[in-house]
């Protein structure tokens, strides 16, 4: 291959991993203020959470159909094609985040107006943290190839299943207690499924940044092998 | 290019739609099966749903591998590049549903135990024979390569949504009327809103199969515009 053409290969790959950032930055914002506009019950806030999805779908299309021509132009091999189809899947999962936190924006649009029981809030806002913090760590370890970073963030997802398990919990007392909860406490049960599936997109992502490396599939059986309510993990990465 | 190289080529592509008709049919029955688990509260059936699922979720990897090697060795451009890319947006589809499908599985062995309220799965059963047909009309355009029945597919989706809706609200109601459905309720819930969901990603294959006969993207904006619950739409597939 000519340098010319092995350089804008490169190139190539380098927007690639530029987007996936952009990608990144705008998830974990959405997820941060959705968290914020649901616990002030902020109308405004949640609302432009709402419309920030939109570059997110925009930037995934671009990544989406940019590594597919790489593929068909280059036909990369090994740790290059691994390259383009981990930018596939990253940037499905950082859409699929962005999409549940506009969802639990559009919740608080709606719960906003009945608001009532900020005890109930406190569970999910441990969610919160435990999520981005997970998320976070799992673009720096994509941002550096770090597998040991990806390897902990597999295994520390069992903590927000366990969290769920409590709000989940939390939130049928409080129903059972008084029935004008029951409304505003199912939204929260909702948002806090979105908040538990955003752990396990950032789970998926770190195990793309473990194929991505290694080249190996995780093992299919997760830490967590249940969830409170019956919901399944979504499943790994596949083995490409 | 050779004739050697072209039949070759064509088997991969009849490989690809032979293994997603496989996926279609694996996801029908556990949608299916797992409706008929919850109506019956039957837990042998439904650990029989959460079984199946194993071999969807191979199957997606499969074709997910074997699409993005053809891409590779191939580089197919316009339809046949479609193609590939129809078969991992379609398989990653079909697997969700089988998730989905599953969760409602894990769901009614949770739950059968304290079976209570058989009109309150008259709704979900409803809502089952909508995304059922839907999702059967979706695998026949794809297969027929049928754009006029994936838009009709596309538009019908909204009758879903209103499903939703009315099963929403009885079980809001169900659960003021009494504590004691609470827990129940909120399960079934959940399970409304994975049929919703199996509605979404079977919008997303109508959409795929449009783009892949067409070339073209459908409209941003779906007949769905909302959710009774905040639930926002699986945005749709993108434009490559």
């Amino acid at each position: 291959m000519s340098d010319h053409i092995v350089k804008s290969y490169d190139r190539d790959l380098e927007t690639l991993g530029r987007r996936i950032a952009e990608m990144g930055g705008i998830a974990e914002k959405m997820l941060a203020e959705a968290m914020d506009a649901l616990a002030a019950f902020d109308v405004t806030l949640a609302q432009r959470v709402v419309v920030a999805d939109a570059r997110l779908d925009a930037l995934q299309r671009d990544i989406e159909e940019s590594a597919i021509l790489t593929i068909a132009r280059r036909q990369p091999l090994a740790i290059d094609l691994r390259e383009c189809i981990a930018a596939i899947r990253i940037s499905g999962d950082l859409e699929r985040v962005g999409d549940l936190a506009k969802n639990i924006a559009k919740r608080t649009v709606k719960i906003a107006g009945e608001a009532r029981l900020p005890r109930a809030i406190i569970g999910l806002k441990s969610m919160h943290d435990v999520a981005a913090l997970q998320l976070k760590d799992a673009l720096d370890a994509y941002a550096q190839r770090d597998v040991e970073r990806a390897r902990s963030v597999w295994i520390n997802d069992a903590e927000l299943d366990a969290l769920e398990d409590s709000v989940f919990r939390d939130l049928l007392t409080f129903m059972m207690e008084d029935p004008r909860n029951i409304s505003f406490c199912t939204h929260l049960l909702f948002c806090s499924k979105n908040l538990e599936r955003i752990g396990d997109h950032t789970t998926n992502i770190a195990e793309t940044v473990i194929y991505l490396v290694t080249g190996e599939p995780m093992p299919t059986d997760r830490p967590k092998t249940r969830s409170p309510d019956g919901g399944g993990a979504i499943p790994p990465a596949a083995p490409l």
